[in-house]
């Protein structure tokens, strides 16, 4: 736990104490609440589960569904309208910034949403779509669509030269 | 009421019953709020009418304007983030994401928001923007910015080729 | 204050009277608290100050970090989504859409948010990333990415040439 909060305190300037983080910060109490979501989800408490992942996206505006699957020391930062969705599985020391989507592009149930590697940053507002995989460490930039495979270490940015008129 | 949850059914591999979509997914409280303040809103008791649907937006994360006018079926998935505007217009069995603003571009009290048609999809994070049409059956995927008018059956993304750099 | 809600006002045509403005916006409730919030930051009451930024989140889905300058007559419509960092200034007659991210991408503890100047539009989704200047009277346009500095009075769109195919 104290290792998950040095996580946040490492790469956030602007966290004060370790306190505030606990308290105040949105991300961690959703990842708190989404490993009581998964236990019940793998319970076959598939209502119950739901209940406490609505409760936590009332209380935090991220929508992590109980059967993601998150690794360790995942920072979400910020979190507003973060979407996870079921068959979701993100590794170990990723950053996720608010606005991100790790999503389905079809509506069968079978493994549908994205498979995230180790240290991958996700920046905000990007979606990331379909049973993809994201390899380790690679970096996806703010409101970025990706729906193929990245490699690892690969970063991709919206190219600022083809958006821009004067 | 069966019909529209459903809707719901039909689509999301991960509601496991209605029971769950009915009284946990944040979508249909916010379309049966909004048919409340809608009204409201036709009875000219404005103030109300909006009050019920900041109400909707606190619980749901979902902001739809009391003049807004909604089809038959309407989802509305995820929802965090969700913006319609007061002269927006959807029409029956649309799917619209997370993210996604139905929005004006001018600041003068005319028809000023979108016109959407049948069975539209819109994808997370899409940005419909102006007193546009959007025909029956057309698709706008996640982040796309639309400020024209899109044919029936149209799909229209974020060209993925024109953001990558390695 | 009545400067503050005339500003909303003069700007959208929705909007019905001054009461349903201070009583039922979203974002006069964010700027208030704010100003409350960054008095207390200014006293070294971090803790405090972050608790009061936090309240304002969860009423408002409008996150802005106790530390960040805000200038007069700050519009903030709409708002579910924004997220302005701790080094971030604003000047004065601004409008600022839902989603917008006013944010860094370095993890130093240095002036690492935009200085944004006066009467700057900032659209819906946008992403207005690291130390760089925003012109007075420049326009954002709704999901643009933006990491370098933008002259006065220019206007950047997501090119929609760039992103559709059929």
């Amino acid at each position: 736990m104290i290792d998950f909060l040095n996580a946040y305190k490492r790469y956030d300037p602007a966290a004060k104490s370790r306190w505030e983080i606990a308290l105040l910060y949105p991300g961690p109490k959703a990842v708190a609440l989404h490993r009581l979501a998964h236990a019940l989800y793998k319970m076959d408490l598939f209502f119950l589960a739901r209940l406490v992942a609505e409760v936590s996206r009332f209380l935090t505006g991220i929508e992590i569904h109980p059967g993601a699957r998150l690794g360790r020391r995942l920072v979400i930062d910020h979190g507003m309208g973060v979407v996870i969705g079921e068959t979701a599985e993100v590794g170990d020391d990723c950053i996720i910034f608010h606005g991100t989507t790790l999503g389905g592009v079809r509506f069968e149930a079978t493994k549908r949403h994205p498979t995230v590697g180790h240290r991958v940053l996700i920046g905000a507002g990007a979606k990331i779509l379909g049973p993809i995989t994201l390899g380790d460490g690679c970096r996806i930039g703010a409101n970025v669509v990706v729906m193929r495979d990245v490699a690892p270490g690969e970063k991709i940015t919206l190219e600022s030269a083809a958006h821009v008129k004067t």
